[in-house]
């Protein structure tokens, strides 16, 4: 018998099943500079021990997108190695900061099976946790994506399809314990826009581009401890490309956002997101975001904004999201919504 | 005269001399979070301090090849750089691990001399150790090259060709103080399967791939202060191909093998090793294992099993190694046999 | 209006204003093992904390240029986002190491101004200081960049051209409290040569070759967190080619140049420097280095060594420089003169 992981099939999941997510991970210094190589990060919060004291906290957390790439990573073997679409995430929230020596690993529970018409395929709603060495949950969404079936004649399972939210409420964002904005640098924070500066349905170029190179995307991959064949193996499609893992283009887009966005400090909620179009190597890629709301909090000095982060591949311009027909236009990569902490 | 190192010729070689290799390196976690982002590594005890905890070290220890690539990096400006071959590798054992923050420094005896009949080069035959800052050897293993010689009308010394093992006897197999897979967290860890689950001469195919770019590779042999030319310059060779460090392909496949055998944690024997066909950047690397034997160990619900390693680039299939004239398949680009340690 | 940052423009500058620059960065052992990483580092100094501690520091402090970049990369959305060139360096001096864990921030003064006669552009000069948590003084350096203006139609600012020595006085060179190179191991170090040794006006052919590739350039410069846009966005240029950060071949330059000069450990002025031509991927780089003046140091074994560091791209050879018309031959790429501390 086999000894390697053929990864689950639409059949192997049924609701309420909890799975325990291998290999557990360190993340440390090495990781924070790794992130600053990868992608253009320059937020003072995620940059400077320094900022961040002056913030409120111990010292610099790590990114909360490493701590999602690494969770999310742990959860490929068992949840996505048969997937043929990764279909969207909601209800996404950063309960606490993960620090430099953290060990993080996952658990997801699944809470949706529907399978497709067709019979070949359905799919399967999980609810992840990322979880510190002290079993703090750090990390909690909800993401589904579309699994073929070992045996297209297995029984289809009864549909439950899970009741989420469009939008996480601004009621149940977590700002970190001790978090201030009262003594905000901005000139070390790099502009000078406060949470109040921001409209309703403002749109903001973002200007820069970072063109992206096969190494590059596969360091991140790997260093998310990401399995996913289409990463790595050029001999995986018939095209010989390898596909860039969403997370990549996620990352990319929210580090070319510090150009505008430089005081949107802290991604506390992903609401919703889509992989609108594959990103290759070779691609240029740049960004826009779009100001969707806006919503007070008790914590001093700190408003949340909740912003559209759209990545593009060159031929876009900003603004650019959807054709006439209402699909995603070629040019676009990720359609992103979140909320983000910012100085009032 | 020159201040550069032109490197040391066959006659420059002296049987019982002894070489203090330059340079010292202290290695941390930036070391590690590299490792991760280079290869698919995952094997969970250099993953996890957590984990490694839970089996009675103090941390996790540095991966056992980045400690065997920081001390081979250092012996390359006195033992290879006129190499015109690597030729086999024996007798290696791994004595103690190597924690984050430790300096490593080498040094080589020369324990084999014999000119080629050709009269243009020789076999040099070294035993290296690796020293930690305590000068406690934390790494020893022979290694064989054959050299030019500076001056082909130089005197043939008289021929010394050393007795080595062709396997390490498990009774000398060196198991870190204080571990134990008695509580060993077989869903953390990945896979099921235990030492007794694998029985000798069976082969697993390690399914997944990666192909390989220049700025991985350069990276990594860099990061081992390996200043082989070959290696880096493009102009170096006529064909303008650099050739990848036999190291990482050692580290590519080690780290593809997680896929069937990722409770293999702990290598601590090196028995032999042949690079069998040069690796460049394009190709694609598969791993394949055998195994070769088992040995119950002293230690707490520890075995050791001996494993045969196989790369290959895109063509070979799990199984593939000579052709029918005894020679390496042109696919094969590493067989490497090894001692580890798993959870019996 | 625009939320993104524009740049400053020639009329934006002011003889005496100060800009604190953003993003304050901790920088620590990720970033150092980036940095051997990225380059054939391997001055002991900086890759060993044992042996820096036999030097008499407190361990090995991050490498002299990779607390440069991070100064540099700073300045860069302030200083050079509208620059047309980067015309020279003067009174660079390194005036305490930057040790894991600290935090670099950086200031500028402008201290010069002459629009050129075209009245398109001028000329900037600042002097940088980089400024750990302490807000001691860690690099001071004056740098002139020509900038574009905004609206050519602004007014000319009154002409003042700061006098600039050519060189640092090697009386005004710090040496960091504590060191010592009375007890230097020559081994461990790698090279024999003693201050002594090297003779003004030798030269020195460092041998070794790098051929740079797009993934490593830009992995660096951001890492530095410099944001021009040339140096990662593929579009940018109308030959589709990506500008390599000047630093970058600085940093590669100075570790070739430990074949022939692994003793000149620590670099502690910067006397001048010119990017002779640009550089990018695919250029396989070399360089040799010029013995320009030696002078004693108070401290114990301590001897101070002015270098000249040429890096050339292939076709360059160890001497070359200037063509019959004095201007850099074609090959060359960077024209740096530097003072190191070696052991007497």
């Amino acid at each position: 018998m086999t000894k390697t992981n053929p990864g689950r099939f639409f059949e192997d999941y049924t609701v309420g099943q909890t799975i325990r997510h291998a290999v557990p991970r360190t993340v440390a210094e090495g990781e924070r500079a790794l992130y600053h190589a990868l992608y253009p990060a320059r937020h003072a919060l995620y940059s400077s021990d320094d900022f961040a004291i002056s913030c409120g906290l111990d010292g610099s957390p790590l990114d909360d997108l490493l701590a999602f790439h690494t969770v999310f990573g742990k959860t490929v073997p068992d949840v996505s190695l048969n997937a043929v679409a990764n279909l969207g995430y909601a209800q996404g929230r950063w309960l606490r900061p993960v620090w430099p020596g953290d060990t993080l690993r996952a658990e997801s529970q699944v809470i949706g099976l529907r399978q497709n018409s067709n019979g070949q395929s359905g799919v399967v709603w999980v609810r992840t946790q990322g979880l510190n060495q002290s079993d703090e949950v750090v990390l909690d969404y909800v993401r589904w994506v579309m699994v073929r079936k070992r045996d297209a004649d297995a029984p289809a399972p009864e549909p439950i399809v899970p009741d989420l939210a469009s939008v996480v409420d601004p009621a149940d964002l977590i700002v970190p314990e001790g978090l201030s904005f009262t003594d905000y640098d901005f000139d070390l924070a790099g502009e000078s826009h406060r949470w109040g500066d921001y409209a309703v349905s403002e749109v903001i170029d973002h200007v820069d581009a970072v063109t992206i190179e096969e190494a590059e995307h596969m360091l991140a991959t790997r260093l998310w401890q990401n399995t996913a064949k289409v990463h790595f193996d050029a001999t995986h499609r018939p095209d010989g490309r390898r596909l860039i893992y969403g997370g990549h283009v996620i990352s990319l887009a929210r580090a070319l956002s510090f150009n505008g966005l430089a005081n949107a400090q802290m991604i506390v909620a992903l609401n919703g997101g889509a992989h609108a179009n594959p990103c290759f190597a070779g691609d240029t890629v740049r960004a826009w975001s779009e100001v969707l709301d806006r919503a007070p909090t008790s914590a001093p000095g700190i408003g949340a904004i909740r912003l559209r982060l759209v990545a593009m591949r060159d031929g876009g311009t900003a603004g650019t999201l959807r054709s006439a027909d209402g699909k995603y236009s070629p040019e676009v990569l990720l359609d992103l919504d979140y909320w983000a902490l910012m100085p009032v």
